[in-house]
């Protein structure tokens, strides 16, 4: 990327030292008890004595501290309109108390923190040149908002984020009029963009569209079906590209920063500038006259602009695509956001016009910056040393697992291959790259193309098994459909985050995996009842090779149990589930993690005198008809559980119930489900009592099914055990 | 697109010429007889005149006859091998007689005549140059392949094509192994055609992979997926670019041709050449020496393209994601592609290549490509006149009237706009585009950007509807949850081709639609059951201002009932659904067209002395509690009727009647809905037995679950009533 002709500027650092700011004792005692190399003291000692032993700084020194940092300018702001009037010293002033009220925020809750830092000046730049609400500012992804929503009214809020019943860590329309479209999933923003354009104009109205989205959310496909109809139709919009250089997802490998994947990221760093400047550089003309003599600099770096996009002889990706091309530009620089923005905004039916920003994820903050994944997400940490608490766990996640027992049967057979879509750190598939390096695939994010390109590995005989988040799966819906299961490959889902996600609230929940998966009719599903299960559905998946098969489980930690020997799995006989506790009168049949929920309640029951019968169904698809069969036969009652929407486990059971008589009398069945509607984003424990997914839902559900409704009573009341 | 340097050659009907044709009295009487104006007859009896008053032209001139045409040297050709040994000059003349075949099939079956006429002279080049079925040849949609097929073994069941127990009209795995990659859905290829790329580098084989995909499919964003990816992992593989310049579908109005959409058909048109020709000029200079003198055509020839790509100054946006780009070539010219095809095989470690073939929809039959839709996909027709037998009907299909209901409610509501993904034949949506220019967008084959679209439409208080066909929705099924459902923006979602479809088979089959619909949290999902209720539905959805809706309609005609005065249906209530026949005992629960199923089973059962009693759901979503409540108090069988997967309205009924204890004894409940596998294509009648869901199969359930085995047995017996 040719950035070199644009210096960064230093007066950051010289116009934050203006500022009042008492250090305290604890800060001291946080920050230089860190563990730091003798160079990072050396530089630390420097600055600090160069600002004169008050130790300040908010931007790329690396000064921060562990209280809330003094933050003048930002208490004054409270919306948009409040920054309207400042100055471009002040914006960056303001910038500067931004990203340090920013990185103190998250490092009390966790949450997306290098993304956001790297848009700071990019969100001042915004608002103070567009008028939100009625001006459109979407955000792609909606997770590097905190600087946005800092800006627009939830300031003091801040610091629920992520939280029950606190703001959500993405974009939210019911949450804010600034936030005019919900993300969490990536590239959506310009195909939002261009509708609201398309409506604006169609409406009569005059306002403007901005959709800022970021080089990862440029590799998949959506964003490319959208800037072709936006060139096609050529209604007035801005595309900002965010290109900060690497796929913003939380790809890095723990060696270090992993490079972008895909051609785009070469494309996009041989990109200088094209085709004559047009409109946009008479305006900057303009500006230089009218601007006069005192503001040389701004119209030097205008014109430097002008030029570099004269210079070009070729087109550029985004022009072949129809959309006009200005860049780069320096992402950090206000004067220059302020400018270009302002002249794009003042040029009229200019049809869509991309910006090509550069920006540096983590900026500002040296932890992050140095972190190979920028701090791309966190969790709560020490501002002073960057250091994430880390909940001390005696098991390791799901995906780790996952990971895990997947190396170990690679090992063993070298047809296996993993693929993911830009989520090598999400999805653990950069262990298995780090083991076998030539057979593990990032694909970008491009969850459509991953399946599909699966789908071809499997044809010559390999043995794919891709791994992706059950809400991320719904993209490539159609090609699980068309290209795995009609065609009956064997190709592998490894459905993570699948059930409720907690902080992440509903657009990440994993919440119809099973029902879209289970009504396939070649696919084999599954879900492990705990950690010990999902290495053997992973040895299942692995010998399964006349078919599409998939297992789901969830975020966050094992129970506990006892592994398998170098964690090779053995394979589950296909179709086969289990009972775990043989009692009487109810049975409890649980799917996934839900089983765990189905023992914990049994043992609740138990307490009561009733000594309920509860089964691992392992499998949704194909059902054990024989265990359901014998359970429906020998209790009164059936209870379905599972972590997911109607449609899914609980509804193939009801099928088989009905079709073979057994709800005809003999026995009752009561599914327990995910509830018909979303569950926001918040604390694991509360979105499952929310959910009714408790032991002690159960519980009660088996009480008052068999007409103890005091009993089921008493359980309600504690419902969130 | 700059062709004019390429002359297309004059030897196709000079060779045609040639062989033996004896004319039939038929021919000349059907041929004759047509309409045509009075141009067109002078033309034909020109030609007429020129060949000697046999007339045998399978070429341009336009003389087809309606018997089958002499195909001397394609009835030598089985496979592949046995073209092997053919001179080009041959091999045009195999083209001609593929071209003259395929056209005489088609016309006998109905059918995809216009894609397959664009690519005989390609499909036997590729066929001569490449090594099927090791080198893999991938075919995107698939509806191209009727040359593919008529080489490959398949020549002597062209003519059972799309019918029951027939040919596939796609490329089908199980079908042939030259098939290597199934398809239906467009822009596939790449991605799959890069897995088989890559397994082969892992396996050390040797085979060459190629993909042909049309610039329609080219629209989609999972082809810029796959591209991204193929330039990054530059494993060996040929994307041949099928340029027809028109998007591949019916997407015709009914005054002429539509012009492509998108901004990629300009960028295509710009197209030229590009970066140095790098080791495929050497490998064309080596072909020009090693030639010599007696082909210097063909030299003269390759080296134009030769210059031609080093002529451009720029990159393309292919270059740009990192493929080779070679092009443009005439891919009517089996000189050229022999040529071209030949050398690109033979320069290995070039990564991906790109070659741009231009060629002609519906070339070398002037009623195709006379046509608006170049003779997309046509019924059965006389291929002397190019009419299509059509059959008599007294109702329009479901879509016209979908399509006369939309324009009716836009009428009278400027905030309606309609949406469509490259189908605007297919939706009926081209009707509206007549009705309202500025409030129709068809934005290519992009189901994803199509949706989010049109949420960006809905925030700023337009009522978009996107009409897409069900299996192609399942391309957007991200899109639908994240960016419409769980933001609650009312966008109305047309299903068009909702159940079983007939000759199209599985990959358009509209099998999960309910499934999938019916499980999110805010969406309203309905189901006429006649052409009356369909009007009355889009109306519905137009009134459903504040959450998303959708309405699923089958293909096929109306069954004639009187539809609203002016088009303009009268809403429903939402949830609510009807009981159309009150009897006893057993109640027959119908969603969408099943209703009409429902119906007739009721009059074969009172033909047996009971009444039954007949309810249209309308509603799966929300769910008419009342109804359901009354049906199961009064009914000892309750049976649910659907053509639609597991998981879908019988799940969401079952679920309710399970919670309020319904199916604790009091009321049976029995679901019919399609099997748990794919249904192959053939003939409604056919498609509907194997799947159980005529009214015999509604009456042998009735009967069976109340214990009437004999009567069950009897109405199986008869089961395709």
């Amino acid at each position: 990327m040719a950035l070199s002709s644009f210096s960064f500027p230093g007066h950051l650092l010289r116009e934050v030292t203006t500022y009042p700011f008492k250090p305290t004792s604890r800060f001291y005692h946080q920050f230089l008890g860190a563990d730091l190399q003798n160079q990072d003291q050396n530089r630390l000692t420097q600055s600090k004595k160069r600002l004169g032993g008050v130790c300040a700084s908010l931007s790329e020194k690396g000064e921060y501290h562990s209280e809330r940092p003094p933050t003048p300018l930002l208490d004054t702001i409270d919306y948009p309109i409040d920054i309207k009037n400042l100055s471009i010293k002040e914006l960056k002033q303001l910038a500067d108390e931004l990203r340090s009220n920013v990185i103190f925020n998250v490092s009390a809750t966790g949450g997306h923190l290098g993304s956001s830092l790297g848009v700071v000046e990019l969100t001042v730049a915004l608002h103070y040149v567009f008028d939100a609400p009625q001006d459109k500012i979407l955000w792609d992804v909606g997770h590097q908002t905190y600087p946005h929503k800092t800006l627009t009214g939830r300031k003091d809020k801040m610091q629920t984020i992520r939280q029950t019943n606190g703001l959500s860590g993405f974009t939210k329309r019911s949450e804010s009029k600034y936030d005019c479209f919900g993300a969490g999933h990536s590239s959506t923003s310009i195909s939002a963009a261009l509708g609201m354009a398309v409506a604006r104009d169609l409406k009569g109205r005059k306002n403007h569209v901005v959709a800022v989205i970021g080089d990862g959310s440029m590799t998949a496909g959506q964003a490319y079906e959208a800037m072709n109809n936006a060139g096609y139709l050529d209604s007035d919009m801005i595309v900002i590209l965010n290109d900060n250089k690497q796929v913003s997802l939380p790809t890095a490998t723990l060696d270090g920063p992993a490079p972008p994947v895909g051609a785009l990221s070469s494309a996009l760093s041989r990109l200088q500038s094209n085709r004559p400047f047009r409109q946009l550089r008479e305006a900057a003309k303009g500006v230089t006259q009218q601007m006069g003599g005192s503001i040389h600099g701004l119209a030097a770096k205008i014109d430097e602009y002008a030029r570099g996009m004269i210079s070009g002889s070729g087109s550029t990706l985004f022009e072949e695509l129809g959309l006009y091309y200005i860049g780069p530009v320096d992402g950090h620089n206000i004067d220059d956001l302020v400018s270009i923005l302002g002249e794009v905004k003042q040029t009229h039916t200019t049809g869509p016009v991309l910006i090509h920003v550069v920006t540096e994820k983590g900026r500002g903050y040296p932890y992050a910056e140095k972190a190979a994944d920028k701090y791309h997400g966190v969790a709560k940490f020490d501002p002073a040393t960057g250091k994430q608490s880390k909940a001390i766990a005696l098991t390791k996640s799901y995906t780790t697992y996952f990971t895990e027992a997947l190396i170990a049967e690679a090992e063993v057979d070298k047809d296996i291959v993993a693929i993911h879509a830009a989520m090598g750190g999400g999805t653990g598939l950069n262990q298995f790259l780090r083991h076998f390096p030539s057979r593990c695939f990032d694909v970008g994010i491009a969850e459509q193309h991953a399946v599909t390109f699966a789908a071809g590995l499997a044809c010559e005989g390999l043995k794919p098994f891709c791994a992706i988040y059950s809400s991320f799966l719904q993209r490539a819906y159609d090609q699980v459909i068309h290209d795995v299961d009609l065609q009956k490959l064997p190709v592998r889902f490894a459905i993570d985050r699948a059930g409720l996600v907690g902080a992440d609230g509903p657009t990440h929940s994993g919440s119809f995996d099973v029902t879209y998966m289970a009504c396939l009719p070649n696919m084999v599903v599954m879900a492990p009842s705990d950690e010990a299960e999902l290495f053997r559905m992973v040895a299942t998946a692995a010998a399964i090779d006349d078919r599409p098969s998939c297992f789901r489980y969830p975020k966050g930690n094992g129970i506990g149990v006892q592994l398998p020997p170098e964690n090779k799995g053995t394979p589950l006989e296909v179709g086969k589930g289990r009972i775990l506790i043989e009692g009487e009168r109810v049975a409890l049949l649980g799917y996934g993690t839900a089983v765990q929920s189905c023992l914990a309640a049994a043992s609740l029951v138990e307490q009561h005198g009733l000594r309920l019968t509860v089964a691992d169904a392992r499998f949704c698809k194909p059902l054990d008809h024989a265990l359901i069969h014998n359970l429906a036969k020998s209790h009164e009652l059936l209870i379905t559980v599972e972590e997911g929407s109607i449609g899914g486990f609980g509804s193939h059971v009801a099928q088989f119930l009905a079709l073979n008589g057994f709800l005809d009398g003999a026995t009752k069945w009561r599914p327990l489900l995910l509830p018909d509607w979303y569950i926001e984003h918040g604390s694991p424990p509360d979105q499952m009592a929310e959910a009714g997914l408790t032991p002690s839902h159960i519980a009660a559900t088996v009480f008052d099914t068999l007409g103890l409704t005091r009993k089921a009573l008493e359980f309600m009341a504690q419902r969130r055990l």
